[in-house]
């Protein structure tokens, strides 16, 4: 051994036994400090259970949605998105909140048209009128509309293997979520390629139109809207969702005349980007000012409905529990941020712009926390970080479980927040989810669909897990 | 020590030996085959998949729950209540049960009268009318009602420092369910007494009548009934249910015109005990025939809405347990008995006749499951029995998870089922509680109010769980 090996055999024994040393102490400290001391862990569930009676007591969150819902959807770009921007920052300001902002953003503008028709035009069937929502973002008809055949599929295989039939048709495309699926998003996940991409697979065999069945687990004739995305390369086909009932109607009736003809009429539009906003209101931490807890949904909706339960329940319980610590006098450790993110729906702007800002920002962000899965009764929280942090989150459900929190396991979180990069943890809060799919996207989605307890706990639960992010860290 | 010590010593040696290896290899037994054999499990697992999906598809039981739910209220000794016992003795037969036998028992008969008023007499509320509901078993006013002052009273400790005030006047019970209890049950459990003693402690000081505030979590103007208790020995005066609204209204009224008269008119009447019945069917053990899982909710429900919740719903789900195993050609190793029990709200004679029979009976009731919490999201199972059978059960979470079920604790089983005294285990389904208590025992207690998922998804648990206790035995 030469004299250099030997001493970069040495350096590297020295370094190498640092390194040891150093994991060793790391991982006795994520070993054997998960849970917390007595006093503090006292402290904490003493906590939550005030801010779970503060939260089912008060309701003020509640009744904040109810204002909201009452000025209608939020659309990105809209004027009512602008108006309840507004209504936002005064509600933020009025909280005493150590600062509020707004974070200028450009967002897509698209515009629904006020005679959205579908109508079959032949045979036994003709005149007969079908419930239709063109889906957001899809380019309108001619004013005349476009008549043609109909040809019911069930999935791309089949459009594929159907492919020489659908030239200048119009695609029905008709799978329902499968009502077996236990998980309705995951039985949405199984059957939204349909309204997402359906228009782009239908257009690169020459269909002239798409209609889809909406992706819904209720029995009704509401249609449910939501984004239809276009490849730049094909051509863009109007695309729009039928009510379930009449998309049942319509696959009848082409059993029984497989010629029928349809005409749609779409006369949606889309207009050039607009000036939107991120609402931001936040807490300064009384310790480490520069570390930031993120909590949001997203303030843009669907423009049927108003959007209670995606996302204005969302946004509002991250409000209250702004509004619970300052209630409660608890003086948080990191800043707590409040935001209501524009444009989840169709184009996540605001999600990129506040990711890009923090990319490039002082703040050291924690971690951040999303409500985007309605405002039903508390069962978990999604947590999307590495195993030892997770194992750190976890080791605080017993103070969690009193707002109905059973499980703390590692999954996806939620749109906007997935754009903060530089953070510990993302976390999606998951309620109950057996009724949203029955309203989501769809006129239904209004304020009577949320319950106060049920809203009132998740924002609890939101709470008591902000307030340990704060006061531990990550 | 004697002879006769020293062959007693030996004679208790031998049986301490005998005992405590009878007692070693019995804990061996529970301590190290808590787990099932991984083919057991797989099997389970994907029966336990199979019954989720065939649940949630086909939604039987919701369409039987309609069905049911036209036919109005069941309340105990009405005619409507016998109509309806026909109408599920008949739904059995058409299932092709092994065997379906109604078994008589003698029910208390309450009738609700035409015209029950409460309407303030005095001062500048005059002529103002509330909105009530006879409490069930009370007695009538007179014809003409009765006229008094009302005095509010939050609590029994109230109530008595306030003794010499109540003479003749109608005791106002206010207090409210404390939204902050998380779990409305305990909420609901806190403020009952007030409905089900209220009477007997007013008439203890002479009060003319009792007026409750709606045990309820929503506020609205439904009044919610439910029993009230009469003493032999204190005089039986009417009590009646306000709507939560009306309470209010009452209560403000009281602090501006503390001297506020009330007119209370009840025309309700006990008749001569009925003749009713359970309504019980069952599929017949494969290999255990004697040996009984029994599963049931309580048919009755009070006469106001249809007791969609409570607790047609928990009939159903126990109907359809059978009609799970049947489509799914499952044959199970235990007889699953199927029990709509009578008079569980005001008597519990259903469960006690069942009872006083399984103890006569030659079967061996092996375990009972009871579902009468209301037909929402699955949250767990309360076990009634000892620890190791406890354990035992326990061990089963995994195969019970998909269907939503996250805990399976120690706890009350249902009020039907505890009446059967042999058996090794007794169950109560749990399910989200938020909304019940919004519409128990109200107007409100509908069939619109049940949500098909939700309902499915506790049907799916509770056949999981019969399906173990059946194949597994306790």
């Amino acid at each position: 051994m030469s004299n250099l090996t030997y001493n970069s055999f040495r350096r590297n024994l020295f370094f190498n036994f640092l390194f040891a040393l150093l994991f060793i102490l790391n991982v006795n400290q994520y070993l054997f400090s998960q849970n917390l001391p007595a006093e503090k862990f006292a402290q904490y569930y003493l906590l939550a259970d005030q801010i779970i009676k503060s939260a089912l007591r008060e309701r003020k969150g509640y009744e904040w949605l109810k204002e909201l819902c009452e000025k209608g959807p939020r659309l990105s770009g809209s004027k009512n998105s602008l108006r309840a921007i507004e209504w936002a920052k005064e509600k933020m300001e009025k909280l005493n909140l150590d600062s509020v902002w707004l974070q200028p953003v450009m967002v897509p503008y698209w515009e629904r048209g006020k005679n959205e028709t579908a109508v079959i035009t032949s045979g036994s069937f003709s005149q007969k009128h079908l419930n239709i929502l063109a889906l957001g973002g899809s380019v309108p008809t001619p004013t005349t509309g476009i008549t043609a055949q109909v040809i019911e599929i069930k999935n791309f295989s089949e459009l594929s293997e159907k492919k020489e039939q659908v030239k200048n048709k119009i695609v029905f495309f008709s799978r329902p979520i499968d009502q077996g699926s236990v998980n309705t998003f995951s039985g949405y996940g199984n059957a939204v390629d349909q309204r997402s991409v359906g228009a782009i697979y239908a257009a690169r065999y020459g269909a002239a139109g798409v209609l889809i069945r909406s992706v819904t687990t209720k029995f009704d004739n509401a249609p449910h809207t939501g984004l239809t995305n276009y490849s730049d390369t094909i051509p863009k086909i109007p695309a729009a969702a039928l009510g379930y009932l009449d998309a049942d109607f319509l696959s009848e009736a082409l059993k029984k005349d497989p010629n029928l003809k349809l005409k749609m009429i779409l006369n949606c539009k889309t207009l050039p980007d607009a000036k939107s906003f991120n609402v931001i209101g936040e807490i300064k931490g009384s310790t480490y000012p520069d570390e930031v807890i993120v909590v949001g949904g997203h303030f843009d909706s669907w423009d049927v409905g108003c959007g209670a339960h995606d996302d204005g329940a969302g946004c509002i319980q991250a409000l209250e529990v702004l509004d619970i610590f300052k209630r409660l006098d608890i003086k948080p450790k990191r800043t707590i941020r409040c935001i209501f993110f524009i444009n989840e729906e169709n184009g996540s702007r605001g999600g990129i712009k506040y990711g890009e800002w923090a990319d490039s920002s002082e703040d050291i962000h924690v971690a951040a926390i999303e409500s985007d899965r309605g405002a039903f009764t508390p069962r978990g929280f999604y947590v999307d970080s590495d195993s030892i942090t997770l194992a750190k989150i976890h080791s605080w459900l017993p103070i969690l479980q009193p707002a109905y929190i059973e499980w703390i396991r590692k999954g996806g979180s939620g749109v906007d927040i997935s754009y903060i990069k530089n953070t510990k943890s993302k976390l999606g809060f998951v309620p109950d989810d057996q009724r949203y799919m029955d309203i989501h996207h769809s006129a239904n989605d209004v304020f009577e669909e949320v319950h106060p307890r049920e809203m009132e706990l998740g924002t609890a639960a939101i709470a008591i897990m902000t307030l340990l992010l704060s006061e531990e860290g990550l």
